[in-house]
């Protein structure tokens, strides 16, 4: 039987939209954005999307048209009660809301601010500018929309059983790394891949296969949406842009120092748990970790997400040891370009040493690779990033320099403030 | 939107039948149907359930009750409105009806006549016996229900996500074979797979699929029901059923050896063109040739279904010489245990020097082999064949003698009569 009322309905909407929710975006972002709406709410910032893959000519595959339609669509987009009972409902272990009712009534009333968009050389110039707690909560539909409207203009030509062959190979694939991780002992594992998912529904696919073919090794999702709809964990800490704008905002080299740390100051008081968590990159792991107080060595874990991964949880662990503390009650993170293989690698290799857990993105949702010619699916490294606050360029050093964004000479002077030296230029993956 | 009327609906079935149209059936089967209730309507035939996979032990697999409900639900059955239209529509070449208006009014009316189901060592015994015509219809429904328990008993452990990723498997392995046969110019291919398919609607995708991927290649199903809902042709000739109890029947030695034509000589009466195809080989193709009438050297083909194929189709094309006849003129349909790598083969070898059709079977609609642990889903050699006429045991000799049926002392008779000698033994692939 055709249920012929959601036919009618389905060819109402002028638009298949991508991004159908304010929450359809990674947890980490709605702790943020508590965090900076509490402390910095009226910093002024720019967001821009930045196509890091310059052969991928975003503005050729997809139509302007389509792109704008998504990003209004999105921009009337408001919370509804169920997604507003569900953040409601997160505690800090039963006890403490994480989400205040301040921060609440704020998130209840948000529509996302106005954007700009250009073409220039085949590439789309989208920027968002605004106050920081508002402007930020771009970036991950932004990015969705992106990957998502560049999956169908590919599939765009494709027949119907051809397309279904092509998600039972994608299916296919995704099983196949499911039933290598599964001989994982003691693998703890969650998807982060909402940035750069190849669409919405492939990872809602994505975790649910995921939730039945490793059991309890699967620990949740930073989806909040698919958390929400999937009744799994919302995972999620914190992430560069926290310290990239702090840093911004500092009138002295000597508040330039403190920025990461006053960072993850405000974020201690707000947070518990497996919220505190380092990220320790965004102007070098080493001299981070080296001047940090001693109250971040109480902090559970270190999320490494640039540079080798082993280096950074070697780094990681012998910090602990240094300042006393047990590596085994301590959590190491891996989330940078992440394959089954190296998860595994990974695993047998600190998972003895420290308790150890993976956050998979882009090779989770967005592994279509081999599965039309010419790589038209292949993932692609887009990324949205804070580049000015308050009038001043953001610089990110992380540690792998071909990660490093912001102004040459800025860039050299945070290397000076931070004590970075030589750094190794490493692949990047997605 | 859940369909509520779809599920309540669904819920009300007592079982998920697996045969629901007495047209779920090979075209052949009914127009032998109806070339028996003309000419032999009250023979009196036993036909036979037999696996000749001994190792599949279908009634450990397969519990009773299920296959009885499933069995008693095929005999509930009758011919639709619609059914009878699509049957009364086919014609030859738009003038003549092929079913004729005194069958159709039988056909009807028909519901099939009762089974007798027995369990000895592990096997189902599953016999049907009455009249001919009506005993007949009960081949493929038997061995469809019978492979498709059998998959379910399989699949029944499976968790959701482990489903959909085995159908992904299988779908991607079918369309690598689509893929290779798109590449073979002029290639003709046929849906042969109703009786030892998987399940209904895993043949209903492959016909689907091979249509989109095939384009004209594709030209048609043996499966009326689903040539007549998906719009494609039903293909179909004649089989073994008919030379196999006209030769039981028999009198005499002479008789007996003149029984193989009096089935053609009946066929050549009631059909046509594409209709008119030989199908050599029950007792020698050799022999049966070289003892052939001239008439039969002008029926259109010649149906290739056992023994080297390519020897096959030698014999047939020097046949075809040997009377005059241009083979270019004429077709070979070779469907015995065809696999997409042998269809190239025989394409490329023959397609030149004569007009070349595959009908695709077991390996097109069941070849789910290394897609679960332990050979599970693996097809395997499931026949219903007719076992007695009129109290007389039937014989087939076949060019492959692992695919001999009958008493031992009748195959000896009917090799003489026949003057078989020695042939070649091949794997009975399925």
């Amino acid at each position: 039987m055709v249920d012929i009322a959601t036919r009618v309905h389905n060819h109402k909407w002028k638009i298949d939209p991508i991004v159908r929710s304010l929450i359809d975006t990674d947890f980490y972002k709605l702790l943020m954005c508590q965090s900076i709406f509490r402390n910095k709410p009226d910093t002024q910032v720019t967001f821009s999307l930045i196509n890091r893959s310059k052969s991928i000519k975003l503005a050729d595959l997809v139509d302007e048209g389509e792109l704008r339609e998504q990003l209004d669509h999105i921009r009337s987009l408001s919370l509804t009660r169920g997604e507003s009972t569900w953040m409601r409902g997160n505690t800090f272990y039963g006890k403490r809301q994480m989400f205040t009712p301040e921060f609440m009534d704020w998130f209840e009333n948000l529509r996302l601010p106005p954007y700009h968009l250009e073409k220039h050389d085949g590439q789309y110039e989208l920027t968002f500018e605004g106050s920081w707690p508002e402007v930020m909560l771009w970036e991950i539909p932004a990015l969705a929309v992106l990957m998502e409207l560049r999956s169908r203009a590919v599939l765009n030509s494709m027949g119907k059983f051809e397309l279904q062959v092509l998600y039972a190979r994608a299916m296919t694939k995704l099983w196949e790394k499911v039933e290598r991780l599964r001989s994982v002992d003691g693998l703890r594992i969650a998807d982060f891949g909402t940035r750069r998912r190849h669409s919405f529904l492939w990872q809602d696919w994505c975790v649910q296969a995921m939730g039945e073919g490793l059991g309890e090794k699967f620990v949740g999702t930073s989806n909040c949406l698919i958390a929400k709809n999937r009744d799994v964990e919302a995972i999620g800490t914190n992430a560069h842009e926290l310290p990239m704008v702090y840093a911004a905002l500092a009138e002295s080299d000597a508040d330039l120092a403190r920025a990461p740390y006053d960072v993850l100051s405000d974020w201690h008081e707000e947070h518990d748990g497996n919220l505190r968590i380092i990220l320790p990159d965004t102007y070098g792991t080493a001299g981070f970790l080296k001047n940090a107080p001693d109250w971040l060595a109480g902090w559970t874990g270190i999320r490494i997400d640039s540079g080798d991964p082993a280096e950074g949880a070697e780094i990681a662990i012998n910090w602990w040891k240094s300042r006393g503390e047990d590596p085994m009650e301590k959590l190491v993170i891996f989330s940078d370009g992440l394959g089954e293989k190296k998860i595994a690698e990974l695993h047998a290799q600190f998972s003895g040493r420290t308790r150890v857990s993976f956050g998979w993105g882009t090779l989770l949702t967005n592994d279509f690779r081999g599965l039309v010619p010419d790589n038209a699916l292949d993932p692609f490294s887009l990324v949205c990033k804070a580049v000015s606050a308050n009038g001043r360029p953001t610089v990110k050093l992380s540690d792998n320099p071909r990660k490093a964004m912001g102004p040459a000479n800025e860039i050299q002077r945070y290397k000076r403030v931070f004590g970075v030296g030589e750094q190794a230029e490493l692949e990047v993956v997605v």
